[in-house]
């Protein structure tokens, strides 16, 4: 996959060239290239922004640069790159959508900035996304927490172990309790159960510990339909009350 | 305010020297020191992690060096300082928590990493945050998303003007369009009534817009509660397709 990444503060993306996003890059699976929107400015003044028609405070961008960035990354001939523009407006992005813009082949994100974007750049662009409802001073950081949810999901990124493990996260429930040595820290002791060496009791404890951690802090994320009979009746116990699994 | 990040990536955290966030540090408003918890290891292979109690793929970070590291950053009898956990467990961040966050004085912020954090870190967390229902490699990204957004909320960094605009996208409303400079730009032409210079029938058009918008994007965001006189007559106007404000 390639991702084009179309910004005013290029000097920020470091954060791509660490941990999984920079295995990916190295193994070739991703591209990522950081484009600069002043470097596609006309006039002498390398100008990006102006004041909004109507007035208020603050700077729109202006729909110019961001039109010949886009002309400039999209080769000739190219069919639908998929455009992002990252800002409030957009819809919520969620692991649904990384998956769904995993399987482009070619991503290019816009990070909006200042008070707004001139609006005449939405002809251009295929989708709008927002990471949560909360406002950011732009969408830099936006961009890259896309980037690192959407890389993640590109088969070949995790090793097979971590993308099985993440699969089952995805099912939309919280993980259960992690634990690590030593077996008592601080007077905590980890569970006698993660000790006990029988997977099939400790499988079905973090299933329990899963369940029930959703049901108390996420209870909008435990979709009925989706679980097994063995779910249900962990439910069962979870609501009565019963540790005995 | 003081905000310390306890990280495994102190190298990710360009992203904070640009922007916003770089004024209010020179500004002295916001201090904001990174720290690498490797650095506060005990044994000689400075090791962080460790491989899960019960079996598993994946290492899991160790409570003991995450304790030193808050150890070493909470001063001697410094009250209640408010540390946060960023995992996929927290309650979702969203401008309330941001707008909450920002009256602290001092926040310490944990970034999880691998597949989980030892549980028994707990008991030292006040709490925890998750940025969106996706999965991140780390809680880097995530603790940036929430500085930034906490950092626009705190008095004096934003200029007065900014911050008005501010509180009215507060109230939950996606932002109307914006146009800047040219009036007419690859065919397409600023609406007649920016460029009428009647402030109060401009002000009247961005708040239809505003309102028209998130009821077609965000419906969940109005809060019928919350709205004026003025904005029911224009959501009547929108509803029944009346253009004429």
């Amino acid at each position: 996959m390639e991702i084009d990444i179309l910004t005013l503060f290029p000097e920020m993306f470091a954060p791509l060239d660490y941990s999984i996003i920079k295995r990916a890059r190295d193994k070739g699976i991703v591209s990522i290239n950081i484009y600069n929107i002043r470097d596609f400015t006309k006039d002498k003044h390398r100008k990006v922004d102006d004041y909004p028609y109507g007035g208020g405070s603050g700077m729109v961008m202006a729909a110019d640069p961001i039109y010949s960035a886009l002309e400039s990354v999209i080769k000739n001939g190219e069919e639908n790159p998929y455009v992002v523009l990252m800002g409030p407006e957009g819809r919520v992005f969620n692991q649904h959508i990384a998956k769904e813009l995993s399987k482009k082949a070619r991503l290019i994100l816009i990070c909006g900035h200042y008070e707004g974007v001139d609006e005449r750049i939405k002809p251009a662009v295929s989708d709008e996304i927002s990471i949560g409802d909360y406002v950011l001073t732009g969408g830099e950081l936006a961009s890259m927490v896309v980037t690192d949810a959407v890389c993640r999901m590109i088969p070949g990124v995790l090793s097979s172990s971590q993308s099985f493990e993440e699969e089952s996260f995805y099912d939309g429930l919280l993980e259960y309790p992690q634990y690590t040595r030593p077996e008592i820290y601080r007077g905590m002791k980890v569970p006698e159960i993660l000790l006990s060496g029988y997977h099939e009791k400790i499988r079905l404890w973090r299933r329990y510990q899963s369940l029930k951690r959703t049901l108390s802090k996420r209870p909008e994320l435990v979709d009925m339909k989706k679980l097994s009979k063995e779910d249900k009746k962990l439910i069962d116990k979870i609501k009565s009350g019963d540790e005995n699994i």
